[in-house]
C-alpha cells in the first residue's frame, strides 16, 4: 500500500499519515512511500511505530534526504519517474493533503485503471466546464481511507 | 515543445492540438508527444504539415500503436514513466484537453518548477478549500498557448 | 545489498546464491533482488531462511512471476530500466553466475563508480585487445564474497 | 539505429563512429545516441554530415554536456536507466569502441533476444570457463557494421 503526499504538511496532515501508516502496519501491509519528509515521514512513523514494514521509494540518485524510520530505501535516480514505481507497487494508494508531486501520482494511478485510489483531504479535479472529476475516492478519516484500501 | 493530451479526444480538441503542432513546428520548434492517438496524433499531424521535425515518447516496449506521422519514435517501454521524460525533454508543455494521463503530465511539469505549462480546455485543480490552484497558465486560443510557449 | 544473476541457474549457482542471500541477512543487511527465479529466488530463499528482510525489484508490470520468498516486491513495469534501479539501490552488488542481464547490472554498477561489485563464478570481459578488464572482484566462495560486500 | 560508445574514445574510434552515422544517415536511418561526448558526438557528427536526423538520449535532467550535432535531444533525467530507453528505441545497436557504460548497453540489447548488436572494435565477454560467448556480431569496418545493421 502506498502512501502519497507532500513533502512539506501541516500538522493534521501529519497526524493523519502516521495513523494511516499505523493502521496499514497493524493490519500487515507493506507501506510503501516515496521517501523523503512531511506526509511520507509521518506514514513510515506510523508504519513503524507498529512495527511494520516500510519502503521508501526515493528519486535521488542516492539516500540523501531519506527519512529515517524506512525498513529500506529503493534508490531510482530517476527524478520524478519515480512517482511511477511507487504508484505501481502499490495495491492501492492513499493520498494525504495535496502537491504537484502527490497529484502526479494520483493521476497515474487512476489512469492504470487497477488502483484504488483513496484522497483524505487532498486535491479535487474538475474537468474544463467545472464538473467534479470521479478519480480519488474522498474518505474522511484513517479509518475509513485504510478499510478501503484494505478491502480492494 | 511537448505536446501533452488524451489519446481519445473531440474533434474540436483535435483541431486545436493540429494548430499548436503546426504553428510550433512553423517556428522552428521541435515537437514532442506522447507518440499515440487523439490530440498525440494531431499535434504531430500539424507538425508534420509545417514540415517540423515531430518525435513521438512511447510508453510501450515497441511501436505498437504510435501514430505515422512521427519523424522519429523514442521507445521508452516504461509504462507510465515515460510521461516524465516526455515533460523532462520540453522546453514547455502544452496540455490540450484533459485525462488522467495528461493531468500526471500537467502535474510533473509544474512540480519540476522550470517548465512553464499551459492548459488549453483542460482540467482544473482545486484544493481541498475548494481554491483554483495556480497551475498550468490558461490560454484561449492555440497562438496564445504557442505564443507563451516560445516566450518562455 | 543487491544479490544478481540468471533466472535459470545450475545447482551450484543456486546453492551459492542461497548462501550469499543468507549470509547477508543474518549480518542484518537487507537483500534485494530482480524478484524472479534462479539465481534471484535462490538468494531470497536464503535471505528469508536467515530471518531477513529481501526485496524484489520487478522488471514486469505487475508480480508475475515473482519468486515466493519476497518480504515485498517493487514492481517497476520498465523493463530493463530496472536493472538500474536495482544497481542504484544497493551498497555492494554480488552477480553469481553469468547472464546479459547480469552483465548489465554488473556493467552498470561498476561504470556507477561507487558500488562495489563482486563476482562468483561469473562472466569476464576483455578489451579488443584481449585483456581481461577490472571489473568486478571475483571471489572464490560465498563467505569472501559476503565479507568483501560487507566491508564495503 | 542506436551508436553507442565511450565518451572518451580514440581518434581511430571517433573517426569509426562518424563513419557509421554518416552511413545510417545517408541510409535515410535516424541515428540514436546517448547525446553526449566521444563516440556519441562523432556518431551524431556524420549523421548531421550527411544531414540525418540525430537524436541523443541523455542521462542527465537537462542538457548539460549534450553535444551540438543534435537535431534533438530526449531528456531522461534517469541515470543509468536511459541506457535502456536508448537500446529499447533502436532497431539495431552498434557499438563502437568499449567502457561499462557501453557494455550495459550492448548487454541489455542482447538481452532483449530482438535487436541486433554489432560491435566494432569493442570488448569481447568470456564465460566463467573462458569461452567467447556469442553476443554482438563483430565487424571488421563501418560500412560492414551498417549494412548487418540496415539488413537486419
Amino acid at each position: 500500500m502506498a502512501v502519497c503526499g507532500p513533502s512539506v504538511c501541516t500538522p493534521e496532515e501529519a497526524a493523519a499519515a502516521r495513523s494511516v501508516g499505523e493502521l496499514l502496519a497493524a493490519a500487515g501491509a507493506v507501506v510503501l512511500c516515496g521517501g523523503y519528509g512531511g506526509v511520507m515521514e509521518a506514514a513510515a512513523e506510523g508504519a513503524a511505530r507498529a512495527g511494520g514494514l516500510v519502503i521508501g521509494v526515493l528519486s535521488g540518485a542516492d539516500r540523501t534526504g531519506a527519512n529515517r524510520e524506512l525498513s529500506a530505501a529503493i534508490v531510482t535516480g530517476m527524478g520524478q519517474a519515480r512517482n511511477h514505481v511507487l504508484v505501481a507497487s502499490a495495491d492501492a494508494v492513499i493520498a494525504v493533503g495535496g502537491s504537484w508531486g502527490t497529484l502526479s501520482e494520483v493521476a497515474m494511478a487512476v489512469r492504470s485503471g487497477s488502483t484504488p485510489v483513496i484522497g483524505l483531504g487532498g486535491w479535487r479535479v474538475l474537468d474544463a466546464g467545472g464538473t467534479e472529476l470521479p478519480g480519488p475516492r474522498q474518505a474522511s478519516s484513517p479509518e475509513e481511507a485504510v478499510g478501503w484500501a484494505l478491502e480492494s
